[in-house]
């Protein structure tokens, strides 16, 4: 079981920004600091954009930038969005041709797990995942610290 | 978000068997009722075998019998047995390259999700699949239904 590498990348993303407050940020940055391809970023990041969860500015003084503030950003809401198919097994796809479906009771169990899962993350938003942690997470990521009122 | 085709399988394989009852099944016929490949269900097999959830008879009457009362088996460790890998996001895995792993709170927060997954699955057993259903999938997997007492 796992998610997939859209929603991993959009965390990263989306932490990153966070962590950057003010400041832009650009895709090439972001791709360096992960080690991750920048095509790859480009549709993660375009896909934020399209969504509201990150801004795109463009220009000299341009970059990205969070959309809004984090503790706005629950986590089950950005799984919800990121991955596209929530498909546990095959009953739960369009092309599903498992003859049992119609007498089996593994797609509601599954459900309600599935909403087990979201409903934790629900409790959960983008500053919960910094909490604390910003200062070293600014380091992990190499991003120079900026003075407050600087 | 998915489950690996294994569980899937390993759970068909089992409904199967839990519906069969008494009487042996064999890999073919389970192949041929839900139109998937003979090799993929051998490796499923195989493995539910070694884990005690059915058992393989030899000789000429033998065949597949569930290895244990279906309401022994339930869903969430059978979930934990057939998924070999359940690592969420790339920080899960041994070969994780992810730099902001030491600071980073969404390994934990991913943890606390898929033990509620876990805990609603552990709810429930392979006959709660069945339960008031043995009859209408008995004839969706074309079982003939053998009487009481025959």
């Amino acid at each position: 079981m796992h998610l997939t590498r859209f929603t991993d990348y959009s965390i990263r993303v989306l932490l990153f920004l966070a962590v950057k407050g003010e400041e832009r940020a650009t895709i090439g940055e972001i791709a360096e600091t992960f080690s991750i391809s920048r095509n790859h970023l480009m549709k993660v990041v375009q896909e934020l954009n399209q969504k509201g969860y990150l801004t795109a500015i463009r220009g000299k003084k341009g970059g990205l930038m969070l959309g809004r503030p984090p503790e706005s950003i629950t986590l089950g809401d950005l799984v919800r969005d990121t991955e596209h198919e929530m498909a546990l097994v095959e009953c739960f796809r369009d092309d599903n041709a498992c003859i049992i479906t119609p007498s089996c009771r593994l797609q509601p169990i599954l459900n309600e797990a599935l909403s087990a899962f979201l409903a934790v993350l629900d409790g959960y938003t983008l500053a919960d995942l910094l909490e604390g942690h910003t200062s070293q997470l600014s380091r992990l990521m190499r991003i120079p610290t900026v003075p407050v009122n600087d």
